[in-house]
């Protein structure tokens, strides 16, 4: 499914007279190269011993020292290097902990819509889904498990600025997981990939935070909390983390092991290099950079989106999740859109576990610039009002085939 | 086990009173540094945006491309960049094959002894193992299949150089290994990480290549050849990749894609840069400083080991096999080879799918320096030769307990 989704976004992204918002990767004028030009050279005249060889499973103790002081400051206590596990991005994270957890005969519990990467990889380990959203989307716990059926093993939440929704969990919904899957002996993701990006307004506290302080202590805490460098610093290195109790950190190490060994020693090492020379420096650039092009997309869809058309207002991350009137359909759109207007999203059928959202779409604004998105929403909006105003129902709409069933 | 193993040998490549022959790994202060930091730079220069984005899971077309070549030239016909797959590591191609191929209720294939990196990614995905080595440790594909139990799903050999024994499947024995397998519809992983490293004498076929001859056609192979770049350039960059039929690559595709969605994107830049720039140069002088370690540890063995003492004289890789008398056990001697000796090796029984090779070990001659080997063999043989004197029945022996009960 994923597959070829990101099959064909490829492929989108090299045609210039289509106008993407597709990708949900970050911008490569954004990144730091020459910080990450420098950080490599330092590492290689360090120790390049060191930064070329085998290194231990469990990654590199300075990184992983430097990722359990900034979970301490989120409110981890107690959090140290031995509560973290390095992986080869966080879909490693993801994978590794479905292995782990995800048993025959108990779901998997994820919101509705949710990031198509999880769910993919909790089908490798034969999951079958339970959602815990409301029908407008609400994390609702009470979901969670029903008396008269088995318990998840694993809850999966995007807690900040979510894929593909951009909404982020209250507190008081943070909790309320908590006491659910407590109840149900659930384990919990927090997959905080997104959570630095924040455009406005003050952080929550992690659920793990919330955990560490409910349990005592964070080796008696059920949750993962799933973290990556690939959206503040660059995802072609591949770093991502676990951090957890001891005891869970511990079986995924072993699972990694087995896995592939290790994540590869000089990126570790260049991340940690760059996380403590430019990344306070980065992030506020980064964050300016797409806060201002999130403004863009939001002002362009309320200046051209016909009515009936709604959309999430992200406090950050990289998506706005786009809601079209009754009758309409995003995947079976995806055609026209992309051959005849040259503008491409990702249909929200991609994220569902069941036949929902299909008039739904994901759209990412983090490529920019502003002159595109504003063109781009434009397409959009041109082929909307087209379609509300020949209706909704004409036969064109229901017979073309989804040209992404794979897709759904 | 192979956890503990590892661990163990991280601490005694720390302590310098301890002459270590237990590390797999390859010498860094033979890497290519400088060519690395060269690469580098050239990739960061060229596409800074590719080289740090998110890339296609499949791997870098360039460097899949320099593989293809690489595969045909000796002999697998028809190989093209469409049947390669790059992975984090060749332990990353072992356990996304084991994930496809191991099946419940059909056993693993593998010689005996075997490398234990490949039995832990075997048992994760809960296989039992058969061995198809005969009581002299030589192939045996007869019993592959037995006729009165479930053919295997798949057949692990190192086809050169094994880890830890130095053999290499004769010709003869690939094309018997073949023939088993297609009789029995058992899938054969071969292990080729050793096979650049080559002292002398003439190479074999790879297993794939004569399957390719046979089947007519690699996608209709039954092979899946995984190679590595970690003993012939660095590991620390973790790229290894399986080269296969068509159908297999791709459904190793998915698998991955769920597993950690691709590899780094800079990591494989600078390998494909690194092959195309130094790899003909920097392979030879690699090979002769393994060479003459090689030899220097096969002369200091000759010169000092006790007799009833035997050994294997591989033709490259990184691993000579040792043998003690009856009566001695390598498990039971390795604290007082560490503690009181200052020499560590691996026993034989890490490498065991049953109580077999108690009395073997594992010696790496990758380390050097020629003094250090020399040192570390006579401290070996006067350990040993104070064994044999106060006879192998001594309570003493008998009496120890395994000190790394775990590898067995």
């Amino acid at each position: 499914m994923a597959s070829s989704v990101i099959r064909d976004l490829l492929v989108l992204l090299d045609r210039p007279d289509v106008i993407s918002f597709a990708g949900g990767i970050p911008d490569d004028a954004l990144f730091p190269v020459d910080a990450v030009a420098g950080a490599t050279d330092r590492v290689l005249r360090a120790d390049p011993g060191r930064a070329l060889q085998y290194g231990p499973t469990q990654g590199d103790p300075g990184l992983r020292d430097w990722i359990a002081a900034r979970m301490r400051a989120r409110g981890v206590d107690g959090c140290t290097a031995e509560h973290v596990l390095i992986t080869s991005g966080s879909q490693q994270a993801l994978d590794l902990i479905g292995r782990l957890i995800v048993a025959p005969g108990r779901p998997v519990a994820v919101e509705q819509p949710s990031y198509l990467g999880a769910l993919q990889s909790f089908r490798a380990y034969e999951a079958g889904f339970r959602s815990i959203s409301d029908a407008d989307g609400a994390l609702d716990p009470d979901r969670l498990a029903p008396a008269d059926a088995a318990p998840p093993s694993l809850a999966y939440v995007v807690s900040d600025f979510a894929n593909p929704t951009g909404a982020t969990l209250t507190r008081i919904e943070r909790e309320a997981l908590l006491a659910a899957a407590g109840a149900a002996g659930t384990a919990i993701i927090e997959d905080a990939a997104y959570t630095d990006l924040r455009y406005e307004g003050r952080a929550e506290p992690p659920i793990l935070a919330l955990d560490t302080a409910r349990a005592g202590s964070l080796d008696r805490t059920r949750t993962l909390h799933c973290g990556s460098f690939s959206k503040i610093l660059v995802p072609g290195l591949r770093i991502g983390f676990v951090c957890a109790g001891r005891p869970v950190i511990d079986r995924l190490v072993r699972a990694k092991q087995a896995a592939d060994l290790h994540t590869a020693t000089l990126n570790q090492l260049i991340v940690a290099d760059l996380a403590a020379t430019v990344l306070d420096d980065h992030l506020p650039r980064l964050i300016s950079a797409y806060r201002s092009r999130r403004d863009t997309l939001l002002d362009a869809l309320s200046a051209t989106m016909p009515p009936g058309v709604g959309w999430s207002r992200p406090s950050g991350g990289m998506f706005v999740w786009l809601r079209l009137p009754e009758g309409l359909d995003t995947t079976a759109l995806l055609t026209e859109a992309v051959e005849d207007r040259k503008v491409a999203f990702i249909p929200g059928g991609a994220f569902a576990i069941d036949p929902t959202h299909r008039r739904h779409a994901r759209l990412s604004f983090t490529l920019g610039p502003d002159a595109r998105i504003r063109e781009g929403v434009s397409r959009l909006a041109d082929l909307l009002s087209a379609r509300l105003a020949e209706g909704a129902s004409s036969p064109k709409t229901a017979a073309t085939p989804p040209p992404v069933a794979a897709v759904g």
